[in-house]
């Protein structure tokens, strides 16, 4: 059963901000529901990168309260016929293009259930080519926390939405450089049991526990914010350390 | 007659975000109205490009619910005996210095009605010589939004603001150029009837529906999100590309 | 006395916005508090560099609706036995590492009251090894905003928090370079009396009230909107002409 949205609406785009697009963005959550709560999940995401935007996502399962409506807008395919998915999974509601982004979000919860946005339907008109985000993503949003409309109204459920790449299936590998330059794998903390160490860039790196465990400069390979496994160094930066990039593999090695 | 302002504020600025001036902007508005909603526009502007900022200000016009405070800080003139700014157009209040940054705000409602705010009257004192955003227009923004004054209350009506370079004036050019490198010009869709192509950078370039009808790494010609033509690049950098900044001439084709 | 907390909750961190970190770190408050109002006020401080958070947290002091709850997480001992304090000083309340994080607030406030957080006590668990912003700040953060823990009742109070360096004490020198290129001493208003100039990298630059007092490209001193001397370039970048960063010194110069 679908939770009671609130007002709260968190964004995820890959506009950067340089651009006044975020905040025209948020002003149409607020004339849809002026009473909106919003909160920036990122905006860094690569242009266009499906898949970089499916991690960020990835990153709010769990951690807004029940009933957040998550909004993301990374979208190659806009003003090609691609739909536009609205889902209620775990505790929160999720709208993004149909095209991988709520990947990580899909398969979280076996009992998501997924529903295609029919706008014309809901009242919207004058609909850009180029700018869904703004002209129907973000509107809805707005009316869930209101109560304009409930979910189930939102349009007809389906079964074939794009599961796209998930972040954290497949052989154990960097899946996101964060901005520290710490290598986050796809590894969970729950698969590390009798690991003793990664191979990594031809190195050779220790599990600890924490930071300190280790002298400035030294690398480390340790649980982190994400609950994963990641590579970092005391005091620097791995990824330049190491001159390596997402997709980078990954050996787990015993003692 | 002026709209009813709700506690809704923006905020534009070239302050960055490496400094904590964006957050102290923010206390100050807060202070005045602890209940004020803040939205930040933007606060990449280029330092003290006033001709920018009226473009990103432009970016707000009927984005915004009816009653939200608009507040615009480029202020090269900050120190200087500068007025400061209140506006009433469209739906909205408008909150800048008299600099020309509300250049596109006061052409696009000829019924604007335009104050020059007195701080002194308005109970305004340790006023900086260096950030009257932060210790007159967000205090007043703040009041506004609670209805401790009234807009009439604000100042003397005046007649001779600064109307500043319409970025939307002027013979068809580049007038911003975004993030993902798409050259946005000054040409509004209406004006496109019978145009078939655009010369730009030497090259020529076909008016399309939307970015999937070319190739990746090919350029197009387009109406974009802020309902302008663009020319942009599908999966790529059209600035880039072409080697153009903001100014570039462009030439509208028949077919 | 400790004043009464509103939601008003401010964000400092070292995190940057090219992760989703600051986004997880809102949920986490919203969660504990789903009314508070979230303001950010700076994430670029540069990584690990708990001296500049200090002059960043020291930029809030007193530009906050009383009862507002400053969260501060710059870090670099997360993981190890170092504390975490809950401090009230001036009107407002202030959680962070007892790092040095709350130089400037702890020297502002001769009174101020520091306790030592008790996270088990207070009901967290789940607690991981890398982010206490998220899993123990965030949380009190919103529990004091909505009531459910007094200040008091957050842990035992101490006298022996670390008190790091003052970014404002010392010889006069450059404690922060902003955005601008402007270079921000530790020097308030109040000791310019009788001073004329300032010699910095080597050259002798007059004080003056405010930029336009200058020709463009040319270089000047002022009270700037910290309330300290900044050495600036009018309509330029002081900084880089001077080729000087935080730390270089400073001479004050009588007429």
């Amino acid at each position: 059963m679908a939770p009671r949205p609130t007002g709260i609406v968190t964004l995820l785009t890959d506009f950067g901000t340089v651009d006044p697009y975020v905040g025209v963005l948020k002003g149409a959550v607020l004339r849809a529901n002026p009473r909106a709560v919003l909160v920036d999940l990122g905006h860094a995401v690569p242009p266009q990168d499906v898949q970089a935007g499916a991690f960020w996502m990835a990153a709010a399962i769990g951690r807004f309260p029940a009933g957040t409506v998550h909004v993301g807008v990374v979208d190659p395919g806009v003003g090609t016929p691609r739909r536009l998915l609205a889902v209620a999974a775990g505790d929160c509601f999720w709208l993004a293009p149909d095209n991988g982004l709520l990947a990580a979000v899909l398969r979280h919860d076996p009992d998501a259930e997924v529903r295609v946005l029919e706008p014309a339907h809901l009242g919207l008109r004058d609909i850009s080519r180029t700018f869904h985000g703004r002209d129907v993503l973000a509107p809805v949003a707005g009316w869930l926390g209101c109560g304009r409309y409930g979910f189930s109204a939102l349009g007809p459920r389906v079964a074939d939405a794009e599961r796209g790449v998930d972040p954290f299936a497949g052989a154990p590998r960097v899946v996101h450089v964060d901005a520290y330059g710490n290598l986050v794998s796809n590894v969970p903390a729950a698969r590390l049991e009798g690991v003793a160490a990664v191979g990594v860039g031809g190195r050779r790196v220790r599990v600890r526990g924490t930071y300190a465990e280790v002298p400035v400069g030294e690398l480390l390979a340790l649980v982190g914010s994400y609950g994963l496994l990641e590579i970092a160094e005391n005091g620097g930066n791995a990824a330049n350390s190491l001159g390596l990039q997402r997709g980078a593999p990954i050996d787990l090695l015993a003692g």
